[in-house]
């Protein structure tokens, strides 16, 4: 396995911890009783709009707005392969972005049927989250374990806003040995759905990708990454049961607990090539 | 600082991390390429009514439902202190629990705003969040900072499904040096829920409180906590700009990166007494 030392060089978007906007010094008082200025990541709300309709207003770092509200509107199912989005406006100012489409969808239809069953909180299912998972087929393409071994070591040593503030979550989609994107948000779902956006404007097929995330493998989670249709998903963090049942019902590969050269994979190991030394 | 080793004996509420139904072991596979069985969360839905209405479906890791319920609804703003509780049903098989006021609320007004401005999602706000925090304030009642690293310690030293299984998130009510009621769930808004639905079960006051999180020191994490009336929110993890400035607005005295004898209060520090040796 060998260890790349030109990171920044591969990634097609890497994380921007100087980034404009993203982070900001705040004073206070450490253990020592005397004051300190530490680098805090920004939390903003950005409303979307799916044509003249107000969809959410979901809390995020806000870099990349078109990617994230693209994405959203994608993985709530408001938006599918089929639609055609003629255009992404957004409004730095109001905060506001709003995505068109050449014909409307029947996410009025979708909004009813999440408003009966959720009616909005942190941590909600939706009526219709596993819509979708049962004819779901993910692809059957082998991923060698030295590659995520190589893949989690490129990945914690990659300026990030992480390492530079704290309290934010990291997504990144690889292909094989190779990280391509690397979103991040204090939103977890919010950076697997920048990734999302980036995927759909730039038409980037699902199949032979692996995503990783530094948060847990709840069942949203789970849910999320199928029906991208991303067959492996990887944290370095750890699993709920009923997302470990999922990935088994779906065939999507499960590695969680990755730290080092350790791991423990609950599900689809059979897309596994065990190349690695122990 | 006394290291107190009856840590189990102190709590009114521990966790249990023996608790049926609260993991489940789950086979894998390990980085040697051998199966291992490691015990995993749970995350069920749970769906909340408030007298006939349904409110809303969470995932949670299925213990305190009753909790759960009372302090999402007082939390949300559904329920008031005036509002007499009547009865809480839960159903186990049909995972329903069910809150009835002696007087129906407006709580569907309530739902009406929420459905608009936020539309359902993880890591949305509501059109409401802001609401009650102008009028609010809070008590001025001292802390030592020798007893929040008799807390934190104690804390991080107590058995918990965290410790056994992970991917959980734990909340602890604390009041001095003392941890009163520790809760833990996949997600961290419901170990907070569960929290306020103890408190107003008991009639247990605020004022002299602490509210300790593992979780991140977001808008949401600290509007809810001064909402609860509690004017010390301590962490172990890190922070978000608007969190902090939140705090600084409604004097909430706001503590994070809590790790062994190191932390960074960004707010409200003359809260804090001085009496620990650096």
């Amino acid at each position: 396995m060998a260890i790349r030392d030109d990171a920044d060089q591969e990634y097609l978007i890497a994380p921007d911890p100087e980034g404009e906007g993203l982070t900001r010094a705040v004073q206070g008082i450490g253990q020592d009783g005397k004051p300190h200025t530490i680098n805090v990541v920004e939390e903003r709300p950005l409303t979307i709009y799916l044509n003249s309709r107000e969809i959410v207003t979901a809390m995020t770092i806000g870099d990349h707005p078109e990617y994230l509200a693209l994405g959203f509107l994608r993985n709530q199912g408001m938006i599918s392969e089929a639609d055609v989005v003629t255009g992404i406006d957004y409004d730095d100012e109001l905060s506001v972005v709003v995505v068109r489409t050449a014909v409307e969808t029947d996410h009025e239809e979708k909004l009813k049927k999440k408003t009966r069953t959720s009616g909005c909180a942190v941590g909600t299912v939706f009526g219709d989250m596993m819509e979708g998972l049962e004819d779901l087929s993910l692809p059957d393409g082998k991923i060698r374990v030295s590659d995520i071994y190589a893949l989690s070591e490129y990945i914690n040593r990659t300026p990030s806003l992480y390492l530079a503030a704290g309290a934010i979550h990291g997504t990144v989609l690889c292909q094989g040995a190779r990280p391509l994107v690397y979103m991040e948000d204090v939103g977890r779902h919010n950076a697997v759905d920048k990734i999302a956006g980036w995927m759909a404007s730039e038409g980037v097929s699902s199949d032979d990708k692996l995503l990783y995330t530094t948060g847990r493998l709840t069942s949203e989670m789970v849910i999320k990454t199928a029906l991208m249709g991303i067959p492996v998903l990887v944290s370095r963090s750890g699993f709920t049961a009923w997302g470990v049942e999922i990935a088994n019902q779906v065939g999507l590969t499960l590695i969680g607990r990755m730290r080092g050269h350790r791991f423990m994979c609950l599900s689809g190991e059979d897309r596994l090539i065990w190349d690695a030394e122990v």
